[in-house]
């Protein structure tokens, strides 16, 4: 793995109120594109196809490769894969390097057209939601049965501010997601930022997978932003049995969370959070019934 | 255009400090996947390609789709349009209808080569900034000579606050992101909400589109988050002079938009705001020149 700068430096003028200006250096998060081919590479020759393109920071490139290839249902443990390196020239400028190839195994079988189309299209003229969820139902199993950490609300409500912490260090730019995998005890034990939110979860998801750790079945996955349905699904994937996030959840992302037995928490800030579904796995909360009609409850 | 409510009651359980807990109805922004469809309709016998599909909230689909395909530059003008529908059959359950279909006049010639990749792959095993942004070269002018409204520091100040106070009405969600175009007097002209900011800005610009009054070429583009490479990329398409963020931007979201003589603004809030590139079109501000060595300067 090469650690790459995951910010630069420009000048900018900054303008505050009555017209006051300063020019001076800002950091930048840097994005760039980053290509990743699948395919073989056997006796010499190199068989590959061009799977994906994303926007990301650079850094922890084999792990977002990982990362995105497991997630999307494509490989399943790390064992299958060979090798994963970086290909192609390096720009002359010194710039990074954007294109991550991955050699699987010879034994590994494949199916490429699933790549070729995003694996939620149904075949008819017609998709929704449901099709979405129903597309998942291979390769992800409920998580309601096999795996129950339970967080106290306490621990929750110190889980932004440890983020935050961390992020004060690696991020001077105000542009980076973060994802973070935290234990029972709230204690943080990986953290992975990137300008999308989708491929610091890849990065953090991905790291787990190499080191053959899926399913993460007894942490909690924090995210910076919002909780899409991408998000909720990729957590699943790796067997992630509680979605927080700083932000709003959408409907696609409850229903799926709901679904698949996932706990999900939105607004984790300023000392209180919702719980959309799960709420087994929080402390001293009951289930939430549809249709229960109770208004106002003390725990 | 079809009128869909954004938003969807969910009953969730609010946890607040001290372990007190809530159980009421909340309101989620609506997540739906859409494929755009593309193609012809001669003498009934219809035929298209499936080129995206996007996770995004229900309304204003056709703009959507419009807009999705003019900022990739898939299509040039509104008159290639013959027809936009829904197409496939809505969800019993009274869901969305997901399937937008583009008719195109058949005289319209689309390299449908051109969407099987993404258009900044390059061809061989290397894809970097740099190619990205010479891959946009076909189709975008520099914005640098042909238009040049200029805003006034204390009018920018204001975006934010007006911003916000639509989306008050607008989005009881907290997961909605905003795109809003502003003339030079301040006035918001259009505003668009979507769980995707790439969206927001597709129906905003889309919209634009349709009734033929592309390129925005005096006005202001405000949005909600950070402006990315792709945010850019759809402003510069669309022919604005000025893109500002109440996030941050990526490091290729301000090379691209130097490039194209685009002003950039970021952290447009409380009072405040970074110039990034194109400071000619902001009141009393010269251009920053690399290297520059003044420290502080007043207005």
């Amino acid at each position: 793995m090469t650690k790459q700068q995951n910010f630069t430096e420009k000048t900018v003028r900054r303008i505050k109120s009555g017209g006051e200006s300063l020019v001076e250096q800002d950091a930048l998060a840097v994005e760039e594109p980053l290509e990743i081919r699948l395919g073989f590479n056997e006796s010499g020759k190199a068989k590959h196809k061009s799977v994906s393109i994303t926007m990301r920071t650079p850094g922890d490139d084999f792990e977002l490769a990982a990362g995105f290839l497991f997630t999307e249902g494509i490989i399943k443990s790390a064992d299958q894969i060979n090798k994963i390196k970086h290909c192609g020239i390096p720009a002359k400028d010194g710039g990074f390097n954007n294109t991550v190839r991955v050699d699987l195994r010879s034994d590994v079988a494949i199916d490429f057209k699933r790549l070729e189309r995003h694996f939620y299209t149904s075949s008819s003229c017609g998709v929704c939601g449901k099709t979405s969820i129903e597309a998942l139902q291979t390769g992800v199993c409920s998580l309601a049965e096999h795996s129950s950490p339970v967080f106290a609300s306490e621990t929750i409500h110190r889980l932004p501010e440890i983020l935050r912490s961390f992020q004060n260090v690696f991020d001077r730019t105000g542009g980076l997601h973060a994802a973070a995998l935290f234990n029972t005890a709230g204690e943080m034990e990986s953290l992975r930022e990137d300008v999308g939110r989708h491929n610091a979860v890849d990065k953090l998801i991905g790291t787990q997978f190499l080191a053959s750790k899926t399913p993460v079945s007894d942490k909690l996955l924090l995210v910076s932003g919002r909780a899409s349905f991408e998000l909720v699904q990729k957590a699943l994937m790796a067997g992630i049995p509680i979605l927080a996030a700083v932000g709003a959840p959408s409907s696609l992302a409850v229903e799926l969370a709901g679904e698949y037995g996932m706990t999900l928490l939105g607004f984790v800030r300023d000392n209180r959070f919702n719980i959309y579904c799960g709420a087994e796995r929080i402390e001293g909360q009951k289930t939430v019934k549809k249709g229960e009609s109770v208004k106002f409850e003390k725990a």
